[in-house]
């Protein structure tokens, strides 16, 4: 009988992804065992610098250490898994691991998005794997999707929610018209909301998400610097009612398209069509969309975070290393330069929340700036009884992003307008 | 600089799918070729039994042959790729393909359902790989998803729409109350139907289909006679708009449930709650829910068939054994025999649409003749205008399936009871 080879692995951090990955590892034993056959997967070391994380899990603390040079210098670990999240010092110890011949899994999106190409580099000198399908809507396995099953056509759009709190807060706020503040502690409370919530809420983790999906959909080179992204601090009870009542949804969604000589890469909130697919995404569940060439759309939904669904793809990917372990395949082998379109170049239609002073001619004020602007009306509507303030919810036609941005300016500066309430850009998927 | 290496591919079969993966090589060479570097793939060969269907592929008029055995007996071809479809010859090909030493990828759901452990077993002797991405659900990545992303964590549940032409034809009668026969015509006009009608509607299709993903998502060795399956064929325009008026949606489902002991695995169209995504794919597309233990729902949506989806799906297939091409992995290295539960000991609640004719006590007959099968009822509800015949619809609580078809043909035998228009199950997904 072929005797079992072993496969150490040394897990870096030990928070909610990490004690993830040791839970499958529990629950799935034999599972795993049998996917991997004649490999054994065998934790070797746990590195934290709290040793009060590895208390719960008794038959660990003795392979448990304080110090993440000693995992790392640990010449018989063969996969380093890094979750301990944000850039430094993960960056460095992910450099330090390949370059000491070791392959590297990590959930780490901050450093993907910061460093990926450098490391992917690396990586590739030192014929070294480096994963990070947890990284990206952590519940569905888009980047095994995208690099290994869906190489035959070239994608050239993906449209998507990659935040489960921000999605919570919407759906919460569409089902309930409550305000944001509130439904975000209880997010918070329920473990929902990570660490550094204006990572969420301002549309950072998104950022982060869809620049590592356009760079493998599109085998880009993009400069992570010149993608606009937006969160939902803005969106109001208000927003949502009105948007519901003209047949929209408000997500915040990330969206990438591949025009060959350039990416339109972005994240904003928006109105989409309250009947499709995406708007129906509820709660802290993901969505991606993929479109490519004559294939119509290829749509997944799932979990977007959560201890146990990044773990199990933390060690799917162990188990792929494995499957490919005496085999190195560079998933990687090439990325193209493309510059991000300027995002005051993007056209759309536009929602345009305006207070205003409740008297005869406002309407004609504003419709002029806008004019100047070539920026025109599908649909003027008042909302509110009528009173002294009132709020007038504009749908534009396409227009140019830049154009709304100047029109808006001049628009604040009227003396019949009270306040801009709010812009909110229209996706037609 | 390193030289390139060759990988022939032999097409057995010029129909639907066989021209879309030449389509798919016309129009994506240059980006095939860098996801493969250093390998180049070349279509070395195309058989057809009918001369006429290469005429308008010019450029591969020289390599076109009659003959499968010169196909198969060349040498210099790796990979065969088997789209002939139907049964045999194609099995025998696939076989003797492998036999030779060729790898080999098909879109055959039908030799799969019928021979795959077999296939499989003599690609495992010889050391070759035999793909099937397109043979489910083909513009998916399904297969790809459970053998190569999911494989840290047990898959528990599969509920899935898995044939286009039915779920266009029930999208259709649901938005036009139409009838089934003339939508189904106006299908196959259009090329969403297959040749042989009757094993889309008759649910043979999507059986052939929920076999090959069970057997792989819960590694079951299966004996495929023992799973029931039904059609569309009974479903009225009125069982469509009484669903609808009770908050559901008609689908085709193809359902899995893995109980360790033994497996629950059906085709039957179902009552499904009308927010649930499955219920908003429409049309030709086809949706894939898989559950695990604590995943929460992965669900999947895309094309389901059609030249270019299925043709890329093919060509992926080619691409994967091309990146593991000196290095053979074996996908499936076990499966385990489970059972098939009867099908009378499934348990759900069912919808029943039965005529009768209009007078006291006819409720209180049916009834009794339910309640001595332990069947019960949440709701009853006459439809249509009092007269000489009316319909009435009963939701029953859960009952087992035997213990409701026993009771329907004792009701069916009532003098009261003028047919039973239709028992449909209703799936609380």
């Amino acid at each position: 009988m072929m005797k079992d080879r072993i496969i150490n692995i040394g897990i870096l951090g030990l928070g909610t992804v990490g004690q993830g990955v040791i839970k499958v590892f529990e629950s799935n034993r034999s599972f795993i065992d049998q996917k991997t056959y004649p490999y054994q997967i065998v934790v070797k070391k746990i590195a934290d610098k709290e040793e009060a994380k590895i208390y719960p899990y008794k038959q660990y603390r003795k392979i448990f250490t304080k110090s993440a040079e000693e995992l790392l210098n640990d010449p018989e670990i063969d996969i380093v898994v890094e979750v301990i999240g944000g850039f430094e010092p993960a960056k460095s110890f992910i450099i330090q691991a390949l370059q000491s011949g070791k392959h590297v899994v990590t959930a780490n999106k901050e450093v993907i998005a910061r460093a990926g190409y450098e490391i992917l580099e690396v990586a590739q000198k030192n014929k070294r794997y480096f994963l990070f399908e947890a990284s990206v809507a952590s519940g569905i396995p888009i980047i095994g999707a995208i690099t290994r099953s869906l190489t035959s056509y070239k994608l050239k759009e993906i449209v998507a929610i990659l935040n489960g709190t921000t999605n919570y807060i919407l759906s919460r706020m569409n089902e309930e018209e409550g305000d944001l503040k509130e439904i975000w502690k209880e997010a918070q409370s329920r473990g929902y909301a990570e660490a550094n919530p204006s990572k969420d809420v301002n549309g950072f983790d998104s950022f982060n998400k869809i620049f590592i999906l356009s760079a493998i959909a599109f085998r880009a080179k993009i400069n992570p610097e010149k993608i606009y992204y937006e969160g939902i601090e803005n969106i109001s009870p208000l927003d949502i009612r009105y948007a519901r009542e003209l047949g929209y949804t408000i997500k915040l969604l990330a969206l990438a398209k591949d025009y060959n000589h350039c990416l339109d890469i972005r994240v904003h909130p928006a109105l989409i069509p309250s009947k499709h697919t995406l708007a129906n995404i509820y709660g802290v569940y993901n969505g991606v969309l993929l479109r490519g060439e004559d294939f119509g759309d290829l749509t997944f939904s799932g979990l977007g975070a959560g201890s146990l669904p990044a773990g199990s793809m933390v060690v799917s990917d162990i188990i792929e290393i494995t499957n490919n372990f005496d085999h190195y395949y560079n998933y990687y082998n090439y990325f193209q330069e493309k510059v991000i379109r300027d995002f005051k170049e993007t056209i759309s239609p536009f929602y345009l929340r305006i207070r205003v002073k409740d008297r005869p001619g406002v309407l004609a004020e504003i419709a002029s700036s806008f004019a100047r602007q070539q920026v025109s009306f599908a649909s003027v509507i008042q909302k509110g009884d009528a009173g002294e303030i009132v709020d007038i919810v504009f749908l534009t036609h396409l227009a140019r992003e830049g154009s709304v941005q100047e029109a808006l300016k001049e628009v604040a500066k009227l003396n019949c307008v009270e306040s801009i309430g709010n812009l909110i850009r229209v996706v037609q998927i």
